[in-house]
């Protein structure tokens, strides 16, 4: 049985293994039009836990898909949660000027060059997933682009976000909170799994079944983010806490009480868990992300 | 042959089919993630020349690709250039509050609401090329995509934005100059002309061969537009004249003056049309684009 402790070092060795393939995707251009690039490298190449990458991987390889294909479809994956970074940090969006300890792009470069490198990194995502080399077969690649449009564009990630800007002013609900939720992180999230098993030539079915795990992880994850916000400390998670709350928009937290977003993530979890029973052994990696969803510190 | 108000004909009615295809394309959505779709459909749905889609569907009609297919590779292409309006518009980037006499995105909307529609818009040209709507072969569409893509990035489109913003302090030489049209402006009147030829199956030879009429003829339309900037009044263009001059960038008029920069439009419309002698007179449409890019009065 997968420790937690091979758990930990299997997300490292994939996340590395990601940043070589965005490293490789994203060479620096020569020219005045190779200031946006550098800013492309330095929004994707930044790190963070790599969950997302880590989720396609350990997809695709229950299907046996090669990693040189994986790990592209990873860092499309990838690519397109780093733009949306990018744009949500914008004074005009959260105003952030840190993430991960370091300047936001905009600080780091300026808006203008900040807006055109998230714009160029959701693009590239698309040619990378276009490119024979993902997929010998184009059918498969036109559906790995059709599956991450859907869930980055208005129906699914933009949507997320366009309802978290009014969040505040929406007094959302336990189901309108979760359908925010889903929308902004969840579809991302699920696309990362979904992508996986696109790659492996499964069946519809089998490709919403990840999909459904993939969202039900996703939400336990932001869930349990919203208990780290106020039951963590700064230095533990490594960003500001309590700045839901003091942004105005309620938290899971909120509405269920501590106890009760820990059990609601808890339960989420197991769910998540429960959609990969037919793959036995094959999703043990799946099974402990789920877990680690949850149970993490930071 | 082709007379000049033939060619208005087919330009106004392409135009009016491109709109009916984005609305279409585009639903107006229920619940507070509308908004965007809202911004979006106000972004696209505007209207201009159309001179994107009419190129995709006059280069897909010479090899007999199905309305029903052109038009919804147009209406990609459209959906590209309308996002680069939008973020183009944005206070950090070209700071515009009005376009074609109306309030920018930003200003009708928030500049939150303008980033997002933006966003959103690129993502759906994807999710429309990759449809099966779009073309039967799986191959065909991932083609579609990797071209669209290729041309919106940071080697193409973007990039070309990203040099534009710094072309004030870049002293720029006639190459400079062209290589800066060439990316922001070129590639994506280009890559609509390819898209109709990959629709209609044409070798790569030839998707190159109208990829250059469409770049040489792009290159022409923006120098008339400089030529337009300098010489017609703003009542006649629709928009503010002498507006680069102001903002300290330079033209080809200021590089070569008023004739020279008349001559070189002409030159590349000329040579434009020349890419398309060998497809005799099913390239007629294409051939009056080119004489209207240097002709108009607007």
């Amino acid at each position: 049985m997968t420790t937690p402790s091979a758990f930990q070092t299997e997300l490292a060795a994939i996340a590395a293994a990601t940043n070589a393939t965005l490293d490789q995707l994203l060479p620096p251009v020569p020219g005045p039009e190779g200031r946006v690039v550098e800013a492309m490298r330095y929004a994707a190449l930044d790190g963070g836990k790599r969950l997302r990458p880590f989720l396609t991987v350990a997809s695709s390889d229950m299907f046996d898909v090669p990693r040189a294909q994986s790990l592209r479809a990873a860092a499309a994956v990838e690519m397109v949660h780093c733009y949306s970074l990018v744009h949500d940090d914008l004074p005009a969006m959260d105003d952030d000027d840190l993430r991960r300890g370091r300047p936001t792009v905009h600080k780091k470069f300026d808006e203008a060059t900040a807006i055109l490198a998230g714009d160029a990194l959701l693009t590239e995502a698309f040619t990378v997933l276009a490119d024979p080399a993902t997929h010998p077969d184009g059918n498969v690649r036109a559906t790995l682009v059709a599956e991450l449009a859907r869930a980055a564009g208005a129906a699914g990630m933009v949507g997320g976000q366009m309802i978290d800007l009014m969040a505040a002013t929406l007094s959302l609900d336990d189901e309108g909170l979760k359908h925010l939720q889903n929308l902004k992180t969840g579809c991302i999230i699920a696309v990362g799994c979904r992508l996986g098993a696109v790659l492996g030539g499964a069946s519809v079915g089998v490709v919403e079944q990840l999909g459904l795990y993939g969202m039900e992880m996703g939400l336990a994850f932001q869930i349990a983010d919203d208990v780290l916000d106020v039951s963590a400390t700064a230095a533990e998670t490594g960003k500001a806490t309590g700045k839901d709350a003091a942004a105005g928009k309620a938290t899971f937290v909120d509405r269920l009480g501590l106890e009760g977003a820990r059990n609601l993530a808890q339960s989420l979890a197991r769910e998540a868990g429960n959609r990969l029973a037919s793959f036995g052994k094959k999703a043990m990696l799946l099974q402990e992300a789920a877990l680690f969803a949850v149970n993490r510190r930071n």
